[in-house]
């Protein structure tokens, strides 16, 4: 695995990065005004390499999948109240937040299945990546072989090259996905599982009790395994596995990644384990205290752009924390200093960024990497 | 005054409220998933008196005057490193950040000068209501005359009469604006002066406690002055008293105020000692813990939508914060339950919205309450 840490190019470079904090500087009253705009706008032009950096076509991708933990009544996640298929359902023919949101932003939406149970209906909207009909439960057995993994982060390592335009949103659903990916988090990052389960007021002891004791045991049964994608097999889910794949890819390709909810994020663990430079490419959209995601960030040591005490399906907070990552990359594209007033157009966010220095991309030969493809 | 009391009327209707929540669970997995954003789509809809909010064309104002007190070397506010007509130029050239911000939210962008010290160049953004060229210094004078203050509401009134659309952005800008507002809000508040000033690390002491000595000085001036109108005639600004009026008028047209910045948090506390239920109408678009602006949200017990450590021009956060407000009324608007999938257009938020009840709307007598036109 060695090898693929050069998949992913770095983005420090101390020259652009000066040279676009000046930028900031000749565009605004004095440096800091935009609060926390500024860093983001100078991350996005490392990320693109480029005083110009520009954001085209926005994806939200929802990974869904099924775990096989959730017989044990396991489920606080993002899909309360409803099963995976019934939320890939509503995703799909617009019925959630989510889509309505996205749409308002001009982001495309598609569903990803990677491990449904159910098989939902053909849809436009819907891509097919099956990798089985759901994971074993990872308290009784490793929740998928390491081919599955392999051919799941495959699977997203195709996604990830042939997405359109270069900022994507990251979201997983799926009953048990928040629990299955916090195994993931809690292994991966060594620290307490208890900090990443949901908690809150509302929250029933006794269901929170038996929770644990189901997670513990998974951790327990799985506590030998701490290579990334050992550890991710064994507590799944396929919808981590195709998003790990995903952000490899895209961010070999310099894709600005949006990454939303506890499923992203153990994605995002797991993907840093293999090349760490990919949470360069990476701004998180929400944080929420009762859900496990503050202690999620807290360990990739970032903030997160809106915390608006948001639970919905993962994807929803992306599609309010767009407008600032927007508004970040314009503040270097469209906002003029004196000497530019009135060159620039109202497309100015169209077209390729120009590149500040020559980008030798690496081609990746995906086989040394995850083996043969299994579907 | 006290006949204008009823010229807002309060959104209070139990009835209305408790269909809207209904509505919401209806259109979600459960309630509450969609965190703040779901007490803001309750309040559209009380603010429209519909179930049905529709938000419609938004409006960015930026109201510019010049502050008497400046002379005394006082502003520490948004307008650093520049005049207010240099700023004000700035805007109507779409040089700052606040205009590309704006265009990319679809929001039309507005300034009126209100009383700056310069005269602006003539342009088809910039509205002329200038009162006077600036007010007189506070520290020793009225800011302005009590019929120059009813001169600058009615022109407000006249401009909220005319708003296009149903959303509008208020910020205040000029130099020494952030100051005078300081002294209205803390003179009507009796809440602590030094609260609402600006500090901060980067903070000169000496600035400061030359700041603090002018500011106090201006308030032993008018120490008995307390009636809200003499409030605003004796510590300014010409901004702040538009405002009021556009408040007045807007709010009891139904109009949603997005409150950007410590100035319009002056007008807004002004305007509710004449009318209390505007502050029905407000959302509060950010806040910053360094620039008074917490302080000046937490006289209004209200909470801001951003926390992103913005101390740019005031009406940019609102352009962030509006694709969560828009995002709100979609809520009850777009996103369909069950039975009314598919049966939403994607031109939804165009239209009026439907009333829930009869709304009567009275008849505003302006020269009872504000006296004879000076313009």
């Amino acid at each position: 695995m060695a090898a693929a840490r050069s998949l992913v190019n770095p983005t420090s470079n101390p020259a652009l990065e000066r040279a676009l904090r000046e930028k900031l500087v000749r565009r605004q009253e004095a440096g800091g005004a935009l609060g926390e705009l500024e860093p983001l706008a100078v991350r996005i032009g490392l990320m693109q390499n480029t005083l110009k950096p520009r954001l085209r076509e926005p994806q939200m991708m929802v990974f869904a999948a099924d775990h096989g933990v959730a017989v044990d009544g396991v489920d606080f996640g993002s899909v309360r109240n409803r099963g995976t298929s019934e939320t890939v359902r509503k995703l799909i023919t617009n019925q959630l937040p989510l889509t309505v949101f996205a749409r308002a932003q001009q982001m495309s939406v598609t569903v990803v299945d990677c491990g449904m149970a159910d098989d939902p209906p053909v849809h436009d909207r819907l891509l097919l990546r099956k990798i089985a009909h759901g994971t074993r439960n990872t308290r009784v057995a490793m929740a998928m072989t390491l081919e599955q993994a392999h051919a799941a982060m495959r699977a997203g390592m195709e996604i990830g090259d042939k997405l359109r335009g270069n900022a994507t949103v990251l979201a997983g659903v799926g009953v048990g996905a928040h629990e299955s990916a916090s195994l993931v988090l809690a292994r991966l990052s060594d620290s307490p599982l208890r900090d990443l389960i949901i908690s809150g007021p509302d929250m029933d002891t006794g269901r929170l009790t038996h929770l644990m004791a189901v997670l513990m045991a998974a951790m327990a049964r799985h506590r030998d395994i701490t290579e990334p994608v050992e550890v991710l097999a064994a507590f799944g889910g396929f919808e981590v596995a195709v998003m790990v794949g995903v952000i490899l890819m895209a961010a070999s390709k310099r894709h600005l990644l949006m990454i939303d909810g506890v499923p992203a994020c153990a994605a995002l663990m797991v993907a840093s384990r293999i090349a760490p430079a990919v949470t360069d490419y990476c701004v998180f959209c929400r944080s929420h205290h009762h859900r496990g995601l503050d202690q999620a960030l807290h360990l990739f040591s970032a903030s997160a752009l809106l915390e608006i005490g948001m639970e919905a399906t993962d994807g929803t907070g992306a599609t309010l924390a767009w407008p600032l990552v927007r508004s970040a990359a314009a503040l270097l594209t469209e906002v003029a200093d004196g000497e530019e007033a009135g060159a620039l157009g109202a497309d100015a966010l169209d077209g390729e960024p120009e590149p500040f220095t020559p980008d030798p991309h690496e081609e990746i030969e995906m086989s040394s990497i995850f083996g043969p493809r299994l579907y």
